[in-house]
């Protein structure tokens, strides 16, 4: 009998609402330390000290969040396992942690270099994972005041009342044509022309250029966007906004809300680097852990095409797969 | 005795209410068409049938409220000029138009494929310019609830609450390492080597890979960003979430407002290009219609490195400078 049978929907239910609020009680905290940092503004001076830096105050509200929500559910659920980016950092190796017990997987602050020039593309991540599938996932991102929010068999939503995908026309028939983009350039910087760097931005190009460009594979997107937050990628992939989210290097806590909520909305995930026959290869869904990964947004079956909503999405999976290049990213051990 | 002297501070301020209310008003309308997309969403359904299709619908929305826009101005302020994008799109020639009169610098709908994405980085943007000058801008983003306002003399405002910047810390001393570095793809997609897409390209990857990498351009930027929208680029710039905006190819309509709120709030705008002479030559303000642009954030003074504000700014200007190349935008006929 799997973990996942010993929780009944109305179970499910009850740990969703929970998860809800929490993720609401910590983006008021990161909220919280944003404003302390703000020039002219006097309300949250109190926590901070004239010699605290930028760095210590996001180091701190980081920590103090990953605390907040670890005690929350310790608490509320004593038999359910915690992994949160601190857990990692400050273990041995980042081996894959993900069994098949109820476990909830947390990224208390995604977007940190947004968090601490105070773009306001920062959030919580609060994914909740059963036999290694994200089945609840909550991002918050407080200075927008967006939460997005997805259960299995519930749907998905913004603000709790707007289902999502708010868009779900069809995907272009001459996708990646007329789709959005979202790319990040990411922390690994070497100049070496085999680099991840430079096999990122090869696959920009090739996505962008007009089609016959770069020997065929021009795919003239209609736009390229690169918000610097992997969890708000997969949130806008599930909104519908971005139609195709390409990355390499996360961790699972970066993306488990972000799979839950873009597969309850009816979107795909699957792995970023192309197989050797992208043309026939299974499209899979992806391992959490694998640190690949490229989402298809949610889409209504194409009277055009006449191909149903997956079909279409695997069509634009290997559109792209046909366009970029494989990035290196392993796990320590792996 | 010049146009800008018939305005007194009283009428300035007067107009600055005026044009707040009227970004907000738009942003509202631009709401009602975005909601009248939204897949499970009735409230709006009545404004169109069942034909209209989402582009029909992004260029009614567009058009609309540049008319209702115009509407307002033309009957407060009979004797202000208005220039809209749809003005210039529906003239003959895209001549530079602004003189010394007060001229209102409208774009109803900035980030158009953000919004037919239904993406939320899309703004209306006012921009009210005397003496060839912006002293006046309103930029209000209605999806995420942000509105940026300034008037010259009396600070620029986020959700007229907030003074900007919200962040001023002294810009970092080895910049660009340490700066959140924004920037646009833009729809000019040649495979051409010496078009704009490849020079933009490489002036990103001149920006952003590692010290000495690139024939010792590397610029180790903090993180690059893509969000779609000059305007709002602009306005991010003012808040200080992005240190430096590099961007050719906007025009006036995109830039009006977003340049006034960022040199109220104490940034620099001046020309994406560099001059021949990148270490001593003059840097100057902009020219609202050069479609060549580079923004540095507000900064404090540095206590590290001694400077002043401005000195801090045009040392990073002339970083961004010796890291990019010439790009190819001029005005027909210019």
């Amino acid at each position: 009998m799997s973990a996942a049978q010993h929780l009944s929907d109305d179970d499910l239910a009850k740990i969703y609402t929970f998860a809800v609020q929490l993720g609401k009680d910590a983006g008021v905290i990161l909220m919280k330390f944003a404003q302390a940092r703000w020039s002219d503004n006097g309300s949250g001076a109190q926590l901070f000290t004239e010699k605290d830096s930028a760095v210590d105050i996001v180091t701190k509200a980081d920590e103090d969040v990953e605390t907040f929500i670890k005690n929350a559910i310790e608490k509320k659920y004593p038999t359910h396992k915690f992994l949160g980016e601190e857990t990692y950092s400050k273990g041995a190796s980042q081996d894959y942690l993900i069994g098949d017990e109820p476990t909830w997987c947390i990224d208390p602050l995604d977007g940190t270099v947004n968090y601490t020039h105070l773009f306001p593309m920062f959030c919580v991540s609060i994914g909740f994972i059963v036999d290694g599938r994200a089945v609840i996932g909550v991002i918050y991102a407080p200075f927008t005041a967006q939460l997005f929010s997805a259960c299995r068999g519930r749907g998905a939503w913004l603000n709790e009342t707007q289902r999502l995908p708010l868009r779900d026309q069809p995907l272009p028939p001459n996708a990646p044509q007329g789709c959005v983009l979202s790319v990040e350039w990411g922390k690994d910087r070497k100049d070496a022309p085999d680099g991840n760097l430079h096999r990122k931005v090869d696959s920009f190009l090739n996505m962008a250029v007009e089609p016959g460009g770069r020997g065929g594979k021009g795919g003239m997107v209609h736009g390229v966007r690169s918000l610097g937050s992997a969890t708000l990628d997969l949130a806008y992939v599930a909104l519908g906004a971005f139609d195709i989210w390409w990355e390499g290097g996360c961790w699972e806590w970066d993306v488990a809300a972000g799979v839950a909520i873009v597969q309850e909305a009816g979107g795909l995930v699957t792995t970023a680097n192309p197989p050797a026959d992208v043309k026939n290869a299974p499209i899979e869904d992806v391992r959490l852990g694998s640190r690949l990964y490229l989402a298809i947004r949610p889409a209504g079956p194409s009277p055009a095409t006449g191909e149903s909503a997956r079909e279409s999405q695997e069509r634009v999976v290997r559109e792209v797969w046909r366009r970029v290049r494989h990035l290196d990213y392993s796990r320590p051990g792996a």
